[in-house]
């Protein structure tokens, strides 16, 4: 197949400056030193899938890439990236694809996620269906799991299994989100169920297969797999606190898809359990409203500051990121383990 | 994973019946033996695509199960299963995994056209959005592409490849229907291009495989494309033909649905094509209606049978099934390979 648009790193942001946000400012003291490597390690798994999503169909490769470009903060390649330096790697080559891969999925992921939720714009962007129609979107989401695992292709059997298996997962928690949308009732248990499969398990099926084709033994490879899935769970107990909480400019959406959606976070569930019986109603009366307006939002949100939820979630974010450094035990001290310390910690910290 | 539904072969209507009417009533005669190896054949691609379709949540497993049982007339696993025994095969055992994973493509590609088109049914049933809703059905959608892979994974890399590649094919085909849409300038040319992507790659790749598997060598690898692309035209141009003269109790859906979405089919453009200057006019302004009424819909077959179009058309679509069936000529006959000719007949006249 000739792409008939040729090869361009999908970035529309600075790598460099995107590296630099993720780790923050008190990081780059430390871990200066490794951001030329890390930009060049991210802009090979760039290259390697904008390369990938070239088709014969401008339209089709120009929205590809277009999802892609959206596709934010590198989290997952970044983590695979120093995952594998950390074992004493000197060049990620070997895991290039497999992180494209990844990338892809989440990406996919993303864009039907847009349909599904209506969303207008991702990342201070339009939403795929917003920019290219519901049909189109609909079938870019296909078209980048298609690649995806096209990609995956080139490793072994194992490999593309644990890769699939972690779809099949996301998937799964999709669906069980879907379940109990407007549900107040059911419970932390099944949040955590929801996080693990939608967020945790891809970030630990990524992780777990560098480990894997850098030949590490099982120990490391299952640490790396626990460290993926906690930091998978601190970004999401994040994200939610962020949808409520964060800056619309720095995360590029605007805020309450949670509320707006009814979805059970950790953030409703909590302080619709922690209010007084009144405001109990109140609360679980608002986030039931199918079509909730900004007053309600912005009630929902003064209740969750009444029932002092954030700062006991802020903290369990940065135990699930203590859980993720603690876990990487096994693996030798380096700068690039300092990095996935510093990682988990973003995930925990991060403002966008 | 425990599937938390037991596995169960997910065909609705007797697989017996189902492939006496694909086969066709003067066909059982000659036929009529192969009937329960094609039985079995076909039996064996379900349990395998049952059980692979079991996850942790019955939501899911249910629906994706719902999806597959209206997966329809099984062409595709038929036609490997005789393609592999043309090839002299006893056991359909080594294609049996490949055989559900293109079903499972097949199925997740419907399920998605059902979306973008808000069908409300299929196959006499209410569609997926019908039956689950948008955000179950993009997400089941989703599962059944995981679900495929994870069973093209169990081949050798270029199945995988060729497998992947055809499913960008038919994305691709997609899109560049859905970019001409209520368009009649774009022609002959752009339907076939639309017709061998969305409908003829997918099978051309599923045969090919079929005869790479079987070992068979490349000019009868080659001669299978051949069979299978010119099998995929003729299916399309007859699918589009049935959509506006066919019976919809047999078809399961109600008729129209390309002059409804403004598809460039053969049966436009040859209309279009053959009336007078005022009738040309008419149709193209009740084509380019973005909501047609069912006098509008009815209207534009009226024209379509004042220009002629329906015969030259199955004449058209019949010669592309004799093609198919020129291309076996490198496969010894047998009673298998007579079969693949009846197949071919079949995608050209059948009436569902």
């Amino acid at each position: 197949m000739t792409p008939s648009v040729p090869a361009a790193p999908v970035a529309d942001a600075s790598l460099e400056s995107l590296v630099e946000r993720t780790l923050g400012r008190d990081a780059s003291a430390e871990l200066g030193e490794l951001l030329p490597v890390l930009v060049r390690d991210l802009e090979a798994i760039d290259w390697r899938l904008s390369e990938v999503l070239g088709s014969r169909f401008a339209d089709l490769t120009e929205a590809a890439r277009y999802a892609c470009a959206m596709g934010g903060k590198r989290v997952r390649p970044l983590l695979m990236a120093a995952a594998y330096r950390a074992l004493g790697r000197a060049s990620i080559g070997p895991i290039v694809s497999l992180a494209a891969a990844f990338q892809l999925i989440h990406t996919a992921t993303l864009v039907h996620d847009d349909v599904i939720d209506r969303a207008e714009t991702r990342r201070g962007r339009p939403s795929m269906p917003r920019a290219y129609g519901v049909p189109l979107a609909i079938v870019s989401g296909d078209y980048l799991f298609v690649r995806a695992f096209e990609l995956a292709a080139e490793y072994p059997r194992p490999i593309i299994l644990r890769c699939g298996e972690s779809c099949a997962d996301l998937v799964e928690g999709e669906v069980l989100q879907e379940a109990t949308r407007f549900d107040l009732s059911a419970g932390r248990e099944h949040y955590f169920r929801v996080a693990e499969r939608k967020t945790a398990a891809i970030i630990a099926a990524a992780l777990a297969s560098a480990g894997e084709i850098a030949e590490a033994g099982g120990a490391v490879v299952e640490a790396l797999a626990t460290y993926g899935r906690a930091v998978g769970i601190a970004f999401q107990i994040r994200d939610d606190l962020l949808d409520v909480f964060g800056d619309p400019d720095l995360l590029g959406k605007p805020l309450f898809s949670d509320f707006r959606e009814g979805n059970a976070t950790l953030v409703a569930l909590d302080t619709h359990r922690a209010l007084d019986p009144k405001r109990q109603a109140e609360f679980e009366h608002l986030f039931q409203l199918r079509r909730k307006r900004s007053r309600h939002l912005l009630r929902l949100r003064e209740l969750t500051e009444l029932a002092g939820t954030a700062p006991l979630l802020a903290r369990e974010a940065e135990e699930w990121a203590g859980r993720a450094i603690a876990a990487l035990a096994p693996i030798p001290t380096s700068p690039y383990r300092r990095l996935l310390e510093r990682l988990a910690r973003g995930a925990a910290e991060r403002r966008f």
